[in-house]
């Protein structure tokens, strides 16, 4: 029997009966399905950090993985909910910008909007459209279903500026979009975006000429930048938490300036 | 092979190796079980939340899953483990009141007592019968294994008061028994009491007229009472956080009281 | 088809992207793969509290089980990564000191270093070895690899000096190496160093006068010390927090002073 694999992506917590009653809809209707947990910990309502999650799990997972998020403030209203397919992955959830990370410098995608009843749950909360139509949605994917059924094309979906950095005379301004466990402080701005350059990095009132290789290059305590592992550059204090040492976070302007003896 | 599906539930939290413990004992006797946790932050030894959390999943599950349990304060005192059979699904958990949300309103079930050493871990630790006895237990459900093994057929089991809401002369008196990661307050009080009424809810000095359908109906701010997704009535502040705005939580009482136009 | 455990510990939370990522290189490779976490909340580069986890759990699991830790603060620099096997269990991790629970008392087991560079994802991060090395040599384990082909065999790993108790006149000097999620202290003096003798037991200015069975044989509030479910002593305080009540932690000295009722 297929054996797909589903990723979930929230702002649930792990603390309530949320997750697990969406895994229960997924599992009766596809039992075989591997579940992988992204994160449940997406602040509350928090698009900008479970778009970058998101894009940070996808060169990962093999083609016709699903991932399922539900970050989804505006539950309940006219808002859309869609399935999206992206490097042969599909991504079912509300469109409200989680995808932003992901559709960085890509085309459109192919989008269908999730609106044939038929699929979903036989009776819908108005409060948990997460468990009552996305998670039937995915289930209906993860079997091989035909996703021409689950509504109308769609053009494009919602995209945050936040991913997108500016040019200015000086260089590029992006800013934070993820602090994580260790205090490192990963930004929007990928590696290509930086053209082999070397750069002064501005962040907090400091600044850190060049890139680093890795976090271990530096005595502990050093404010390095580096390229993450998922490709954004990223800032880090060695053996130690930039986001404390800096106090940034989340929305902190992060400019790049050219470095004289590289221009 | 059979491709059961087994639920946890704990207050261990996910920082030591309690719970991989249990789920290495599950997959040695049953490998092709699909594991799904539900919570492990149940408050250390807090029985009503894990109640109200097994009592939200239930109807997501299909028949013959099974549901293990361990928030068992009274470990290695005379307290009775149980196996009980809920909407063909089996619950696997120390006899203190874990059932109360999902009894709410049913009738008995069939409940065992696990009392045969045969079925349990072959050293069974003081501290740990979640491990060695409730694990080994689950683990022969998933098999197949015939529930009059584990041990003689009991009557019933202890229910806590608190799922119970009191009936006065103004209307019903509740308590919160939740609060969820967006700070939602969910009561004991289930639809089906409501009578499809309008109701004034009174909580922690405010009171809420009406139920609305969902949390976007209102602007920002606004305190509002709704039919939550496990069909309990719940307390929210529309895009904010009701637990911190009223300084309550489990425990707190709600009284409904019936609105005049209504009667 | 082969149906492998996978178990994961890390220090990386549970809010990012970085536990899925390794998942995903894991079920691309390997399909059918039984994934269990262990615990993702590690503290930030503390080895001493990864080794203490991974020696909790070796007993619960089948043999062939793969155990995948990635607490790895000299990631990027030359230190080693090996495989190591255990109780006919596989260890995929950085040499470093993680393996110093699960090796007290047992002699120098079956050891790999992972050196091969055709084992390893084809682009390999200077920050993710998790990812990139340490996830494609538990995948090739998982498939029925042959070890050998990871890399040259090794003598022996890291040993953290803390899960060795000193002996000295009065007896036993351990120290706690977990706080768990109820406040109990486990040290690492385990049951068979204590030669079923009654010992008192000083932690923190306190003295603790003999073992108890279990928690509650005693009045709530009571200190007592007992063998805990991994055979390690264990500090507690009867439906109590002791790390709390002593101000103790990771690190507190434990001392074990015989009692003269049992010379």
């Amino acid at each position: 029997m297929r054996q797909g694999i589903l990723t979930l992506t929230t702002d649930f917590g792990t603390g309530g009966p949320y997750v697990a009653a969406m895994k229960g809809i997924i599992l009766a209707a596809a039992p075989e399905t591997q579940l992988v947990d992204v994160s449940h910990e997406i602040a509350p309502q928090n698009i900008l950090e479970g778009a970058f999650v998101l894009a940070g799990i996808v060169d990962a997972f093999p083609p016709e993985t699903v991932h399922l998020a539900v970050i989804d403030p505006g539950v309940g209203t006219p808002r859309r909910l869609v399935a999206a397919q992206i490097a042969d992955q599909w991504f079912v959830l509300p469109d409200n910008g989680l995808l932003s990370g992901l559709l960085n410098g890509r085309s459109s995608p192919r989008i269908h909007e999730i609106s044939n009843p038929a699929i979903w749950r036989s009776e819908v909360s108005a409060t948990f459209h997460g468990r009552d139509i996305l998670a039937p949605a995915a289930a209906y994917l993860l079997r091989g279903g035909d996703a021409d059924q689950l509504g109308p094309r769609r053009q494009d979906v919602i995209r945050l500026a936040n991913f997108e950095p500016r040019t200015d005379d000086g260089g590029l301004v992006g800013e934070v979009v993820f602090r994580d466990n260790f205090g490192n402080l990963i930004t929007n701005v990928p590696n290509d975006r930086l053209d082999g350059r070397d750069w002064q990095i501005e962040i907090a009132g400091e600044r850190i000429a060049g890139l680093s290789r890795t976090y271990g290059d530096h005595p502990p305590g050093t404010l390095v930048a580096l390229i993450g592992s998922s490709r954004w550059l990223e800032i880090a204090v060695v053996n130690g938490d930039a986001a404390r040492q800096l106090s940034a976070g989340p929305g902190t302007t992060v400019k790049f300036r050219r470095l004289d003896r590289t221009s």
